[in-house]
């Protein structure tokens, strides 16, 4: 499935897509294979949840008091607000349901901390995972000291708890990313590409949906620089948030 | 013209285009018929600026004092910013720019006594513009005493100003449009579909592109009530910008 999907995001099908303007035809391949609540292949099921899980990429600015599903205030300036909006434009007699739940600084343990309310309360049919960076970002400033494996130690019981709660949940595991730009220097490798490897690997083996950000992301930065799509090398700019909205939906959720 | 558009946008050709994710094909013909800066058709130029203007509903909460182009500070929380995050994510070596310069209560003598610095100073290469629903909104509330007539003359001033000052630009024309519900009574009619036709009727007289909202959104509230696409019936939601954003891109800005 890695093979297939380094093939799908290769230079040549990235510029291929970014001749479009937001997915079209493929967009259409993470709903089409939606198997939540017992939907059938191919159809979103009436009434669905997505929810989007993870770290400050995810949190993105939501307004954690106010802020309600399907709308920007509750959904934050990021990839999901981009995505939930073309969801809700592209299915309005599908009664969605978006929820944001990232929050920034979060890394796997304070996920399973609060995965109880923040996730499996919700009831998702889509569940969208985006957690790594702060692993590795606060061990490097020595604020924490979990290892790789302990990253994919809890990870895994992440998964496997939600799978258990939720069997009908479609997993979505988005691979950390980072660029090679502002915070982002040499002290992260090879470390950020082990655990990135480590959550890439329990997609596999839990033969969840990927969607590959790394591998889109180092294909970008051959068309603008780092900077264009990540200020910082870790928090995307709007062009990044864009770009991640576009992969996520094209890449059917993979 | 105004013919093909209702055939394209009729109920069975929104109901194909709301299964995709954003545009796809039909997306690229905006651009594709960009001749700004004199670029060849089918190019989008590099370097091009994009700008949006308009009222509140362009507007969309963007920072004034602070907010730069290209980020969602800058661009609001609307369909400028989800246009704006796809052309810059589609076209990362284009070295795009694009701006939001919409306020809040604008009405076309708004829109003329700012234009010089807020329109033509920015050198647009493609400036689109909504305008409209104020112009009748206050003077039911008895602020403003602008007939028709004065939206159709003061409008058409703008645009040929405009055409003289940058004879390269491409205009978009954007229909005004409301929704049946929250502030939008019967009291708006029939003199809201007169100034529409206006604004119609402007975009025919000097060839320009035109972005048929009214009819999109005329063909969404049969899938979703109008609330889900505007709570006040002028300004849109998240789902109701999302849709401007697809119908802006898909309609090829016509």
């Amino acid at each position: 499935m890695q093979d297939s999907n380094r093939k799908r995001f290769s230079r040549r099908s990235f510029l291929q897509t970014t001749a479009m303007a937001g997915g079209g035809l493929a967009a259409s391949s993470l709903l089409a294979a939606g198997q939540a609540s017992g939907a059938e292949k191919g159809e979103l099921a009436s009434g669905a949840v997505i929810l989007f899980q993870g770290d400050s990429i995810t949190d993105a600015g939501r307004d954690k008091k106010g802020g309600a599903p399907n709308n920007t205030q509750g959904l934050g300036r990021g990839y999901p607000n981009l995505i939930g909006g073309a969801l809700l434009a592209d299915y309005p007699d599908k009664k969605l349901t978006v929820y944001n739940r990232g929050i920034s600084g979060n890394k796997v343990p304070d996920l399973a901390a609060r995965w109880q309310p923040d996730a499996i309360d919700l009831k998702p049919n889509i569940l969208s995972i985006l957690i790594g960076v702060n692993d590795i970002w606060h061990k490097l400033s020595g604020r924490y000291d979990g290892t790789v494996a302990d990253y994919e130690t809890g990870y895994r019981q992440l998964l496997q708890q939600t799978l258990e709660k939720l069997p009908g949940v479609r997993l979505v595991i988005c691979e950390p990313f980072v660029l090679r730009c502002g915070a982002v220097n040499d002290d992260w490798f090879p470390e950020f590409d082990q655990r990135r490897a480590a959550a890439n690997k329990l997609a596999e083996e839990f033969k969840l949906d990927r969607v590959p950000f790394q591998t889109v992301f180092d294909e970008a930065v051959k068309l603008a620089p780092p900077e264009y799509w990540a200020g910082d090398g870790v928090h995307p700019t709007l062009a990044g948030h864009s770009l991640m909205a576009k992969t996520w939906r094209e890449g059917g959720g993979i």
